[in-house]
């Protein structure tokens, strides 16, 4: 480890104490073995360390923090449980991390309004686990749902298996509490559905910005009714291409399953150990449809989808017929991860989004780009929305495999926006795939993105380095301030 | 009519001729006979007669347009069909209308992706129809849905019946393509769902902007299935508490009506003439319910939904048995506007949103500003989102009589606000509630909206003293140009 800095100490000796005046002694890490472990999020391959880490424990000591940081000119990255996947709470090593886990407390369930108002500390099951007894839920459910937060998850416009019948974090915000970098309190929507409307939609702008435009306070979330019954069907194919065809062929029958999710035969074969089952030698491929509704619903379509299915040359099609049976249908997806874990020593898995018919070209590359590289890869992801997740193996000890796997994640990601789709179904850009954005949106489109952050941020001290490929460069623009027509600079009450 | 200004001909004559440039000669319309159908939108209460109507037949020919209204400092205001019920296409005496009509072409309907994507100037019953043969519709359905363009439609946010189940317009968009004021075309999402994923919303934005940051030359909806089958119940109740209790039991229970509206006895005595049918003595309000899904989901639904209204007091539960009686039902609602027509000379509806449970203490209200006014009012609404839509009677020729209808509009606007709700459920903010914004928005937030404006519309020429109480003053603000960190002054290509 290289000597520590001395103008790096005398720096954040002089942080620390500014900003343990205004959380109190404790809660200003400062000790290096204490930082380490927010040095990383979900994206362990990068990593930061944090000149301090900071946990407020109200919106108040939130604002107070960035007003410090505003005048000290010190940047800032939020974090919530730290479970991005695109490096969304990578730190920067000349800022502060500003964590959420105090602000943990669920302040209001209303079951007739349906919306629970929580602090954005509090984790995604903990608002369904609140709303259950009055039968409702949270429907957004990410694989991190039992640790991200709802904090992280608004910065993300995080989804979920279930996003596909029940759409993506975005569709379930109805307020918002946030604070600007010059210290202003956005108060936006309320506590019931309808309560964002009139004016321009700063709930909308928020939701998915990454932490670069406000620190989010308080989330108001749409709480639904949790379905009567769910069946999930199972359903093997002998190729990778028929089980692309029946995805096509279920959503154009009219029917949008409450999630449908696809596994290569490398997933399955690496999940097997794990659940203690075997799959058929034949199957290339495995989709699990999960149907959703009134009971009388869900069976007339476990039909309609058993049905299509076998019309699509599906080698087996097997339907839940109680609730053990379907978490154990389900226990094979959610464990995918965890089995490739096992068969390999590191995995690196990104996220975009394509039309649902141009699946088994993307597919096909991914067999190109394996070869061009040397490195084996598997898939696991949500089929009925287009969201892949393909999963690249490396091995981080081989010097330049990391490098490989990044270039082929990239390949992959390039490849969904020449075929129409985007750079992310859920997991957000990040640093991930902020050096790709170019690719997928005009210079227009970014520099309009980059004049709305001005227009929130313009100090861009808020998680700096994220999304944009370039720094937006308007700092000199954030120091000015038109009030009545006339052009103020510095010093004046806002920026 | 007053003669007109020397120098006001000569300023049209000069635009006209520049913009015929652009357009071609027959579509500028600079007759004052030919202008006139234009000085107003659903409003008709507001008036202004538009310097030059302008109708240009592309996308291209739109960014001329606003390039040379940039260049000569004219205020555009963009108009789709002109049903806006706040005044949103009310033209500026000194500025040209922006008609979209001729960019009227569904470009593209793509089944397995269920998306269309048309041209701005589609009216919204359109899509459906063109949608139909697939089993397809567009779900969000304002009443003016068979006159209304979808371009005006993602404009104003617009609403509809259905849209308690299904959301609102917002929900519905995909992608667009949009002209800034400088002349940049953003061109956002794309042709799938999932496809707006990835850096900052700006779609979210532009939706319900009403024409306040750009022109929307392309729009991609999100084409939903048709439900296989609908029933609807007519539930009379003896009183209005009752009727709104029996709103708050069914939401409560866990269902979510594809309608579900509210007449009180005003409206129905105006109506029982148009359909030749009469309503018991004791009724004081109806709701009508509409239930879709499968005809087994829907079959128990109406069971459900009639044991509630029963315990809620209900006087009579119908519930349609075929097709012909389920439209039978709604003609009721559907000729409620068009039967208070013609019981009053004048009538000004309004629109505000509030928590459901607060619905019997707004209502009530409504007794005390009608005898404070000494208006008469009748109530026929959204009840199941809450969103009011009061129907205040007036007569025009009184002198002051208007001006009282608006006042109480007002009160009741304010009381929305009062109880948390907001200024609008589905028609916008216009230059109706504009003055009322403050009620409803902190100044940060407003503020803040502003900013967020000069981001896109620093000139503010586009549909000027709409939507915000005074204007921005983002002139200067706009003048200036941050590229690679340089502050830069006019003339530079952008701004």
């Amino acid at each position: 480890m290289p000597p520590a800095d001395p103008a790096i100490i005398a720096r954040r000796n002089q942080l620390a104490t500014g900003l343990r005046a205004i959380v109190g002694k404790e809660w200003v890490i400062s000790e290096e073995s204490e930082r380490a472990p927010y040095q990383c999020d979900g994206i362990t391959a990068y990593m930061a360390m944090p000149l301090l880490v900071v946990l407020p424990a109200s919106a108040d000591e939130i604002r107070s923090i960035l007003l410090f940081c505003k005048k000290h000119s010190v940047k800032i990255v939020p974090r919530g449980s730290g479970t991005s996947l695109s490096g969304g709470a990578l730190p920067v090593e000349d800022g502060i991390l500003l964590g959420t886990a105090r602000l943990c407390n669920i302040l209001e369930v209303d079951p007739l309004e349906r919306i629970a108002r929580v602090q954005p500390g509090v984790r995604n099951i903990t608002v369904s686990e609140a709303a259950s007894p009055h039968g409702l839920c949270y429907m957004p459910d990410p694989s991190s749902q039992i640790i991200s937060t709802i904090g992280g998850n608004v910065a993300e416009n995080a989804g979920g298996v279930h996003c596909l019948k029940y759409g993506v974090t975005a569709n379930h915000i109805l307020g918002l509490e946030a604070v600007l970098m010059n210290g202003d309190v956005l108060r936006l929507g309320g506590n019931y559905l309808g309560a964002a409307e009139g004016g321009l939609d700063l709930i909308g702008v928020l939701t998915g910005s990454e932490g670069l435009l406000a620190v989010i306070t308080e989330i108001t979330v749409r709480l639904s009714p949790r379905p009567e019954t769910a069946r999930v069907l199972s359903m093997s194919f002998p190729s990778v291409d028929a089980a692309c065809h029946c995805v096509g062929a279920i959503i154009g029958s009219g029917i949008i399953p409450a999630g449908l999710e696809f596994m290569d035969r490398k997933v399955l074969d690496a999940v097997a150990p794990l659940i203690q089952e075997t799959f058929d030698a034949n199957t290339a491929a495995l989709l699990i449809c999960e149907l959703d509704g009134s009971k009388a619903e869900v069976d007339a379509l476990v039909q309609t989808v058993t049905a299509i299915a076998r019309k699509e040359s599906a080698l087996e099609v097997r339907a839940s017929t109680s609730d053990a049976e379907r978490e154990r249908i389900w226990r094979s997806r959610k464990l995918a991860f965890a089995a490739i874990g096992k068969i390999c020593r590191d995995y690196y898995c990104t996220d975009g989004t394509i039309p649902r018919n141009r699946l088994p070209d993307v597919l096909a590359k991914m067999a190109v780009f394996s070869e061009k590289y040397g490195l084996d890869y598997a898939n696991c992801f949500h089929a009925g929305d287009g969201n892949l997740h393909p999963i690249i193996m490396y091995d981080s000890r081989k010097p330049g495999d990391l490098e490989k796997a990044e270039a082929f994640g990239a390949d992959v990601l390039r490849t969904c926006v020449d075929v129409g789709g985007v750079l992310s179904g859920e997991h957000g850009i990040g640093v991930e795939k902020r050096d790709l954005m170019t690719h997928q949106f005009t210079a227009t489109d970014l520099e309009q993105q980059q004049t709305l952050r001005c227009a929130f941020d313009p100090t861009e001290l808020l998680n700096p380095g994220k999304m944009f490929p370039t720094p937006c460069r308007c700092a000199e623009f954030g120091r000015m301030h038109v009030h009545n027509g006339q052009l103020r600079f510095p010093d004046v009450p806002r920026f």
